[in-house]
């Protein structure tokens, strides 16, 4: 079962891949890497070194991709596209900082986190710094569509950071509640990134709503197969260490499927580990063996399938394009990502 | 010369009050009020908690007081000024959620900060939700000066604590450098919250400049005369101990006046206290008593009256109106406030 789980992770490996959203897009990222540097500029040093330390940390960037596809495949040829990316960027950045102080995490893409060399009280600071950066920049756009879409994502991804917070420990958490969290935790942020294309490109309301629905299914499917691949993934490819978000108790699918799934005596275990942080090595070891048992982390995987085919549905209608095509083809890579 | 400062505070005290302000706006304060508590409202019950928690804390709400008024005074009408006088109050309320984390306060108004009962990761994180609640609000109101206004307000107040942050222990701190920190920090929300009330209704560009100039310098001094509070006011009075900046270490126009006029060892004794925080209850009543003796407590409200005369010049051109009198009333008030 292990295996098999692998060997999905990997088969759509060869095919599917982020090269034509990264190609399409090379020139405008160009120009939102300029404009991070000179945002994230300030007298105030501490500002440039944590905001270049994130920003050079390796990400794969795509929330700002996925704006910038998004407004090239509706024909525009402006230059708020670039401003809002950014902007989606400094926001994924700046809950980034937030979050890191908020699970006390050491390591992000195997680097120390921006707390652990500056501080957490630097890093809450300069988030809410980038965040700030953020408005002004789409401020400066002036679109108040746009202005709108982001700033309902701010507020609704900082609910459901709390809502995780207060709910985190709770093994009856349900698998629906739960796609409620990462929708605001995750998808929010997808969604808007592709919606503000769109929208700056004058395109439909149909259209909009095509790229709105396909942000939020990838960013399901995102976060879905993140979740399963901290239990299962290739810790080097990932940059982060197989077995974090079991070590910090955190309640993801897999965990939750293994524990409804469970017998009296799993169901025990996972309340030691997740709710009083019994979850050592052998723990993580035990935890794992379990959702394979139960087809856990397969599943959290199939369940990441199913709303990628809804991203592809989503999108299905419009002219094709190689914009269309890219974005179609980041599904899968998200799905069968090992980076 | 202690005597002298306390009755130096005092003077103005019979004269000048905040309740013209008050009675100005206080129909369009209770529309404020019920805004605050609709928009803190959310279906994950730490939120409206923890908000009703500080906005119950008994703050005077000045600052979306000045946004009110500042729109009255240019004869407006419509209900915009009410979402931005809320943006503004939540602004403020989000900046103190992350002050308390970043300054580990445990007091804020003599009852416990809302790090010390629900935590560091909430506070940060529900301090996050009202911010792109301000947000939504501002887009609400659809005024794309007024959004601008109000972001850059956002970026500026972060990086000016970022800067202290960074700043907050150095000793050569100079008069001129604290002052740049502190017109980042609080005159920065000051200034915005009285611009954006001219700005909606439509007033001119030197009208907008005379209550953009009242409000820093309306912040600057409120927050001078806060630092000297801090070492000369009734602590009761003030719902904040007496001694808490020196306690926490916290560089104020107080300190650095005595230390640039202190001698060597005084310098010591200030390094000693700030830097390598030395600072119980008998360093206190020591620099206290050096304060007096350089005259550091009476020549910071000083500078305070300094910033209020300019305040006073900024909207003296402007038509008199009842709302231009408790603007007016406001600066005295602030420098001769012990609440």
């Amino acid at each position: 079962m292990s295996v098999g789980v692998v060997v999905s992770l990997d088969e759509g490996k060869k095919s599917a891949s982020v090269k034509p959203l990264v190609e399409l897009t090379s020139a405008d990222m160009a120009r939102v890497n300029e404009l991070i540097l000179s945002k994230a500029g300030s007298n105030v040093e501490m500002i440039p070194e944590i905001a270049n330390h994130l920003i050079s940390s390796g990400g794969k960037r795509l929330r700002p991709m996925l704006t910038l596809a998004a407004a090239q495949m509706f024909g525009y040829s402006g230059d708020s596209h670039v401003k809002l990316a950014t902007s989606v960027e400094f926001m994924h950045t700046a809950t980034l900082l937030h979050d890191d102080v908020v699970d006390e995490s050491d390591l992000r893409r195997g680097k120390k986190t921006a707390r652990m060399i500056w501080g957490n009280q630097a890093s809450v600071l300069v988030g809410d710094f980038l965040l700030g950066q953020a408005f002004r920049m789409m401020v400066d756009v002036g679109s108040i569509d746009a202005l709108d879409i982001l700033s309902t994502a701010a507020s609704v991804i900082a609910e459901g950071e709390v809502w995780q917070l207060a709910a985190a420990k709770n093994m009856e958490t349900t698998e629906d509640e739960y796609l409620q969290v990462i929708k605001a935790k995750t998808a929010a942020l997808f969604s808007a990134a592709a919606e503000v294309g769109p929208v700056i490109a004058g395109a439909t309301r149909a259209e909009r709503n095509a790229l709105r629905s396909y942000g939020t299914n990838l960013g399901l499917a995102f976060q879905l197969v993140d979740d399963a691949l901290d239990y299962g993934g290739n810790s080097k490819d990932l940059g982060k260490n197989t077995g974090d978000d079991f070590r910090e108790g955190k309640l993801t699918l897999p965990v939750i499927l293994a524990y409804r799934r469970g017998t009296a005596a799993e169901r025990e275990f996972w309340k030691g580990a997740i709710e009083d942080g019994v979850s050592g090595d052998a723990e993580l070891e035990k935890a794992t063996g379990l959702m394979i048992r139960h087809g856990a982390i397969a599943d959290t995987v199939g369940r990441a399938r199913h709303f990628g085919d809804i991203a592809r549905d989503a999108i299905a209608p419009l002219k094709s394009t190689p914009q269309k095509q890219a974005l179609l083809e980041v599904i899968d890579f998200c799905i069968s990502r090992v980076v």
